[in-house]
């Protein structure tokens, strides 16, 4: 008798565990059950559809080569049974039976398995905020969801729109949208966007260059209710912070696991609502795994379960699970947390801890804001990046890094996923042998600088303070002295609109260090804190001894600052 | 008393080691010793000061701002004294002084000093061949070289030009002076270019796409001379397989530790050459340190010394010997051989063994060769990369990697180095939790599949053959099938233009393994071998038994092709 498998959930993870199977089961009857009629399809392409960089909404589920995975592809090729359309209401556990239902005919019937798994996904988060089903506010779960948000801007009636939440998928859209000429306003509920994945000064980065490409970001603010016309068509938006006319709203807020199904047949349930598993992914039903977007994962670094739906946990899942069905057994180790996203001209990435997370959490934390180029500063398409790592003392781990900024940013993010994964130390991290040319990275790469900065900081070599804690010292005026020793040239570039700022170059710090009170704390700044640095050691050579330097120099100054012309 | 520091050598590693004491030791006094009058330089951007990407040679030894780090720079920013036009001559170790001589007055002077540094570089290979001192022959050491080249290559008398060495630097220059109207062709001695980063296959691919540049290669040839006209300008180059007009020439076949000084001070010498250090970058003199290009080191997979002049290694080096001299001990662990560099729109680097050295040391290998999308395959800026992961089937570990194509390879070599530092396996690298969106890899990595892949062909579960040995099995006219399984329009754009080809494309194969004969060895491929190895599966579940696929598919197929129109 031929193993019977019953997948239920036709995209991303259910795919993966079916194509997996039978190729190591090459006799299986394997069947995929999918409440929809569009499987296997890459749903984090749905933004590059709206933008119109994808032109074509079949190839976010094509090939490479260009066939759509249907059902006659899979049948085909794969020789897997796909039921469409068809919703998996019951789990009977005692008779290893799924119930399913023919969504067209409402015809109801059993299918037997060995083995089920279940790639159920996630579901957004549908917030009761009144007006929200009015025409044109919309979610991004389905590709049809990207077809009607497509339409609707297309027709020319969209002149400003309202995204609620600034995660990962409202940024992507803020830039689509933004493509195609309409105004987008995000309204985010924390004091930033990606406010799980960047700490406050990084997320500023981020926000100026979003505002400058023409996004209006509010933040700490609520949406109250969305409002229409008597057609039932979205008008405004109403928001604590004041009502802002739209003619078209997404609502992304997140997703939550898809477990109902689950929870019904008896399985358990982990605090985050997820179905459980354990490291095979299996859940409490040995018969039964589950991956993708309806489970939790173990975070290395936080050492508990969390939330974290992405495309590529998921097809990482379905190996797995498929390994443990019909091959050897595989433990899934964990995640890093690590995410990223394009905004417009900037990448943004996140992985492991953020500093807020990290104190929270109790870690003695050391933090380095290391901008720089990501390629020789000489060759012509360098561009900027800016790496924040979150260190612990204790240690000298490194327990978190969000970097952002127009660079090659998925790099130094992947380097720092496989380095944490084995608990790498700053100092480690500095000794890499990495790969360099100058049209790729500067002979230290910013990671290495990153980590010898940090390692500098846990040695008591480097003293450096957060461009908050500087903000904060000028709110509340403190008498200390913020010294800025780049070159005139510079400074009449960019500079910071104080009272209390001095200015002496590098090249002439040690020659006129009888300019500086020693009775002052005083506060070193430059470009990207390197010479900054460098100058907090030669006043400490001089004798100074409340000197340190601003993390992160001018570049990275979210605040106020006073340009050329 | 200060301590005192003397460093010899003003480029890469001695300033790095300069700055890092200065930073570490407020009140040593600290002197850099450089026969030339440039310092402190980024020598791997000749190149691209010749064909004019850089526009101004001084860029590559200024600061990121634009400060030329010169004998100035170093005394008033670093307060580190530099004896420039000076050559170190003599180390008299007893009395630990250093006999120097000011090379435009003859002047000869003794330096003491409580630690030295040899950080003394390396110097081009220069071979005996007839006519090397003709006007227009050159090496590339010294920014006056690029200089030199730039000046003849801009008076618009050089039309072509030979370059001695398909390296590293040659293919870099390669493609500078073809970007400035220059016929270029390159003799190298082996039966490629980068013998010692790619295995045949890998390097065919890239010198497919540098003769689709208009660069010749030339292969298993060599210089017999260079032959001048009565001025004394280069004319030709004879060479084994004839003569090549050119007006300029290029030597770079490779680059030799500088250590006869050390050698003449009774240091011990490594098999290689270079001066010998242990892990703390120690010579054989507790008191004498040495880094840089000067030097061997360990590798990490090859477990012995290996000669690797790079920029960033000199880097690590420097750092670590300041820490040794006056920070607290810091071992260097080793390098893994990682190379990159760009020609033209094609990225080619490796990591580890190649495969050729990972056989001749005796691993019993397991090779995968995985071209595919560098990014989402949907996503508009996707281009491709062909990785080769080389692992041991011992243990399941990579041992070694090689990636090419225009794609994103300098990411994914990265990665290899990280995880290969810590050892890692191909299951292990196959469940990172990597960056994941569209803009920046597919949903599984590159780095993923290859892994996975390997992985399959330990457990047997996927047979493969190699592009060589199927085209030996063509030259040797062996009876067999080569089945393609891609679509009729992909094979009418593309196909292999041998007779026992069968077409049957994947879709139509499980009702078609009729027209396959069960006593012949079948050998499967597609675009890439993914589908390939589909068919593999799908032919042995219809018990057929004597089936491969290709490894690379066809787009990796470096022999002949017919292409359309």
């Amino acid at each position: 008798m031929p193993n019977k498998y019953v997948i239920i959930g036709g995209v991303a993870c259910g795919p993966k565990v079916a194509a997996r199977l039978r190729r190591l089961d090459l006799d299986a009857e394997i069947t995929i059950i999918e409440k929809g009629e569009i499987l296997s399809y890459g749903g984090c392409g749905m933004p590059y559809y709206i933008s119109g960089e994808v032109h074509n909404l079949q190839e976010l589920w094509s090939t490479p080569v260009g066939v759509p995975r249907d059902v006659q592809f899979f049948k085909k090729v794969k020789n897997i049974e796909i039921m469409d359309r068809t919703l998996a209401q019951k789990i009977n556990r005692a008779e290893k039976k799924v119930e399913v239902v023919r969504l067209e005919t409402g015809e109801v019937r059993e299918i037997p398995y060995d083995k089920l798994v279940l790639a159920v996904g996630g579901t957004p988060v549908d917030p009761p905020i009144p007006g929200k089903n009015l025409n044109n506010v919309y979610k991004l779960n389905h590709p049809y969801d990207a077809e009607g948000i497509k339409k609707a801007a297309g027709v020319g009636k969209i002149k400003s729109a309202v995204i609620v939440g600034g995660g990962l998928i409202g940024l992507e859209v803020a830039e689509s949208l933004t493509k195609l000429g309409i105004k987008v306003t995000i309204v985010e509920m924390m004091d930033r966007v990606l406010p799980k994945m960047l700490d406050i000064e990084i997320a500023s980065l981020l926000m100026r260059d979003m505002r400058a490409n023409g996004v209006n970001i509010l933040v700490n603010n609520k949406v109250l209710s969305f409002e229409g016309d008597d057609r039932g068509n979205l008008q405004a938006v109403v928001t604590e912070q004041g009502t802002i006319e739209a003619q078209l709203a997404l609502v992304s807020i997140g997703v939550r696991p898809n477990s109902k199904l689950a929870q019904e047949a008896g399985l358990e349930i982990t605090e985050n609502g997820a179905i459980k598993v354990n490291e095979y992914l299996q859940t409490s039903d040995p018969d039964i795994f589950a991956g993708g977007d309806c489970i939790d994962n173990y975070h290395l670094i936080l050492k508990r379960r969390v939330y974290a739906p992405l495309g590529d946990l998921a097809n990482i899942h379905g190996r797995i699970i498929a390994n443990n069905i019909a091959g050897s057994p595989e433990e899934f180790p964990g995640i890093l947390g690590t995410t990223i996203c394009k905004v417009f001209d900037f990448n943004a990435g996140s992985i492991g801890l953020t500093e807020e997370r990290a104190r929270e959490l109790g870690y003695e934390v050391v933090t380095v804001l290391a901008p720089g180029s990501d390629k020789a500063h000489f060759y012509p398409t360098a561009k900027n990046i800016f790496i924040k790592l979150v260190g612990s003392k204790k240690d000298g781990k490194i327990i978190g890094a969000q970097i952002v900024g127009p660079g090659d940013v998925a790099k130094r993010l992947n380097m720092l996923s496989l380095g944490m994964y084995y608990g790498i130390t700053a100092k480690e991290m500095a000794k890499m042998d990495l790969a360099y040319a100058p049209p790729f990275a500067p002979a230290m790469d910013n990671l290495i600088t990153a980590a010898n900065i940090m390692q500098n900081k846990m040695d008591g070599i480097a003293k450096s303070i957060s461009l908050q804690e500087v903000k904060e010292k000028l709110n509340k005026k403190e008498d200390f002295i913020l010294l800025d020793v780049r070159s005139p040239q510079e400074v009449e570039e960019m500079s910071l609109p104080y009272e209390n700022v001095m200015y002496i170059p590098l090249g002439m710090l040690r020659q006129k260090t009888d300019l500086l009170p020693r009775d002052k704390e005083i506060i070193i700044f430059c470009k990207v804190s390197l010479r900054g640095y460098e100058a907090q050691r030669i006043l400490e050579e001089k004798g100074f001894t409340n000197v340190k330097f601003m993390d992160g120099g001018i570049v990275s100054w979210p605040f106020e600052l006073k340009t050329r012309g």
